[in-house]
C-alpha cells in the first residue's frame, strides 16, 4: 500500500485546528516519516501510525515547525523497543541540533544513522538496485538555512501487453518465466519480454517544503505521481513569501501543472488565513489535476500508477 | 485571579484525550509555567494563554514529558516578540539539557534566565519581601534523576474581625489608616492593628511531580490550599510506583490528608488505566477535602483563603 497520512499542516505556529507539521508515508514495506514537528508523536496516536512503522526519518531543515517532535518520535521509538535501525536524513550543517534534539536516549542513538557526508546540489541517499523501495534523493532548495526537498523514485518496470501476448501465444507460465528471464523460447522461436511489454516508469513521490521558487522545485516536482509543497501564502501576499524563502498557493500549483504532476497535496499554511479554500481557489486557476488542500489527518492514496 | 489552567495530563506516553504535561498557574499578576511537555505550545492555544502570560517556568526535572514542550514555548515567546524576562527555574544539572532545548533562538536566549546556583534539599528561589508574588521554594523529590518539586507561598496578612472594629468605634478611613500604620490614635486611645484582626495565613500552592514517596513530599504539601500531585499508578500496582519512583493514587491522597491539604489535583496518569473514575475512588477512600482527577484544559480555582 502507498499513502500519505497527513499529521500536521502548520507552518511557524500551530492553531485549533493544525497542529505543526509532519508527514507520514507509507510506501509498501517502508515507511517515511518526513519533517516531524512539535506534537508529532500525539499526532501518530491519533493516525495510528505506531513507531514500529518508521524506518526513515527526513527532515528538510532544521526550523522549529519541522524538526521539534524529534525529541518525542525518538523517545516513543524508545519506549515502543523498537529494534530496526532508523535511518535519518537531514541537512549536515543540522547535525549539530539534530543530536541536540535525540540527546535523551544515547542508547537508542545507535540505531539512528545518519550516513551520508554533506550533500551537494543533488544527492542520491539511497539506490534503487539495493534500497529495496526505489532511489531518494535530497536536492537544495532556497530558503534562510540549508534546506532540501526529497523525491523518491520506484525502478521501472514493465507493463505486459495482453494483445501481444495473445498474438504471440504466450500463456500462464511463460509469462511469469519470461518477465523472470527477459526471454523464452516457444515453439522454437524466441519471444523478448520486449515483444509483449511496454515500459512502466516507476512511481515518484516529491516532497517540497520551505522554499522560494528555484529550479529546483522543478527538479523535484517533475512528473511526480504526488507532490506534496508547501503553500505559505496566497497570491496577495506574494512579496512576503519571497521575502520570507516562502512559496504561495498559485506559485505551488503552476509548478505541478509546468511538471505534470498528478495529485498535487497543498500544506504548511500560514495562519493568517481563516479559509483553506482560498488556497484551493487559487491552484485551481492553473492546476486541473487531483488537488488536496490537506488537512490534519487526512489520508491521501498515492495514485496508481500512470497508464 | 488565581487559578490552575491545565495543559496536559499524560505520563510518559500521550494518549487521545491527554497531553503529555503542562500546567499554568495564574496567581494575580504573575503566570507560572510547570513541566511544559511536548506540545504545550499547541494547548496553550486551546486554553487561551499566551506567551506574554508567562513569567516564571519551573521544571521539576529533565525527563521527556516535563520538557520536551520547551523549545515550542520559547519560540512562541520569541515568534509573539514577548519582552519581559521569564525566569527558568529547573535543577542544575540539567543545564546543558535546558541549554540544548532552547538552541533555537540565541537572542532570546539571553531573556530566558535562570539565576540561581546548584540547590540544597529545600532552596529559597524567590522571596517574599521582594517576589510581588510570595516565596517560592524548590524542595529535592526522590526520582531517578535529579527533581524537585515547588511550593508557592504568599506572604501572611491580617483578618479583620468586624466584632471587635465595632466594639472599639473603628470606622471608614480609619481602618485603612490601620492597615497602613499599624496603629491609630482614637479618641485619646491607641488603637492597634492587633486589637482588631486576627492572623490570616498566605495562600499555599505546591506542585509534585515524579517521586516516590519521602520526607518532602509532605514538606511540600504541608497545608497547602491547592496540592498538585502525580498519581501516575493505581495501588494494584504500587510495586511498579515504587520501582519507577512514582505514586499511586492512594499514597497521594493520603499525603494530602495528612498535611491538610484543601484543594487535591491528581494528575500525570498512566495510559494503562482506560478509565480515570478509578484514580477518584481510590482518593476518596482517604480523603475528604475538594478533589480534581485532573483532565486536559480543566480550569480549576485557586480555593479562597482558608478563614
Amino acid at each position: 500500500m502507498r499513502e500519505l497520512i497527513v499529521l500536521g499542516t502548520a507552518s511557524q505556529v500551530p492553531t485549533r485546528t493544525r497542529n505543526h507539521n509532519g508527514y507520514f508515508l507509507r510506501w509498501d514495506e517502508t515507511g517515511f516519516l518526513f519533517d516531524p514537528g512539535e506534537g508529532t508523536q500525539r499526532q501518530m496516536t491519533f493516525a495510528g501510525v505506531s513507531a514500529g512503522d518508521i524506518h526513515r526519518i527526513c527532515v528538510t531543515h532544521f526550523h522549529g515547525d519541522h524538526c521539534f517532535g524529534l525529541p518525542g518520535v525518538f523517545s516513543r521509538l524508545a519506549n515502543d523497543k523498537v529494534e530496526h535501525p532508523v535511518h535519518c536524513h537531514f541537512p549536515m550543517s543540522g547535525q549539530p541540533l539534530f543530536d541536540r534534539l535525540c540527546w535523551t536516549w544515547p542508547e537508542y542513538r545507535r540505531r539512528v544513522l545518519r550516513e551520508e557526508p554533506a550533500w551537494g546540489e543533488r544527492t542520491v541517499l539511497a539506490h534503487e538496485s539495493t534500497s529495496g523501495f526505489g532511489r531518494l534523493e535530497a536536492v537544495r532548495l532556497s530558503h534562510g538555512v540549508e534546506s532540501y526537498g526529497y523525491r523518491l523514485t520506484e525502478p521501472d518496470g514493465r507493463r505486459m501487453l495482453p494483445d501481444r501476448l495473445a498474438a504471440l501465444g504466450v500463456t500462464g507460465p511463460h509469462i511469469s518465466e519470461l518477465q523472470r528471464e527477459g526471454r523464452i523460447e516457444l515453439d522454437g522461436e524466441t519471444v523478448a519480454l520486449e515483444d509483449v511489454s511496454a515500459p512502466r516508469p516507476g512511481q515518484v513521490f516529491a516532497f517540497i517544503m520551505d522554499t522560494r521558487l528555484c529550479d529546483s522545485v522543478y527538479a523535484l516536482a517533475d512528473h511526480a505521481d504526488m507532490l506534496v509543497i508547501e503553500s505559505t501564502f496566497l497570491t496577495e501576499d506574494a512579496a512576503l513569501g519571497a521575502e520570507h524563502g516562502h512559496l504561495t498557493a498559485r506559485q505551488a500549483a503552476r509548478v505541478a501543472a509546468d511538471c505534470g504532476v498528478r495529485t498535487l497535496v497543498l500544506t504548511h499554511f500560514s495562519q493568517r488565513y481563516p479559509d483553506p479554500a482560498a488556497f484551493e481557489r487559487e491552484a485551481r486557476e492553473v492546476f486541473d489535476g487531483e488537488l488536496y488542500v490537506a488537512e490534519d489527518l487526512m489520508r491521501i492514496p498515492v495514485p496508481k500508477r500512470a497508464p
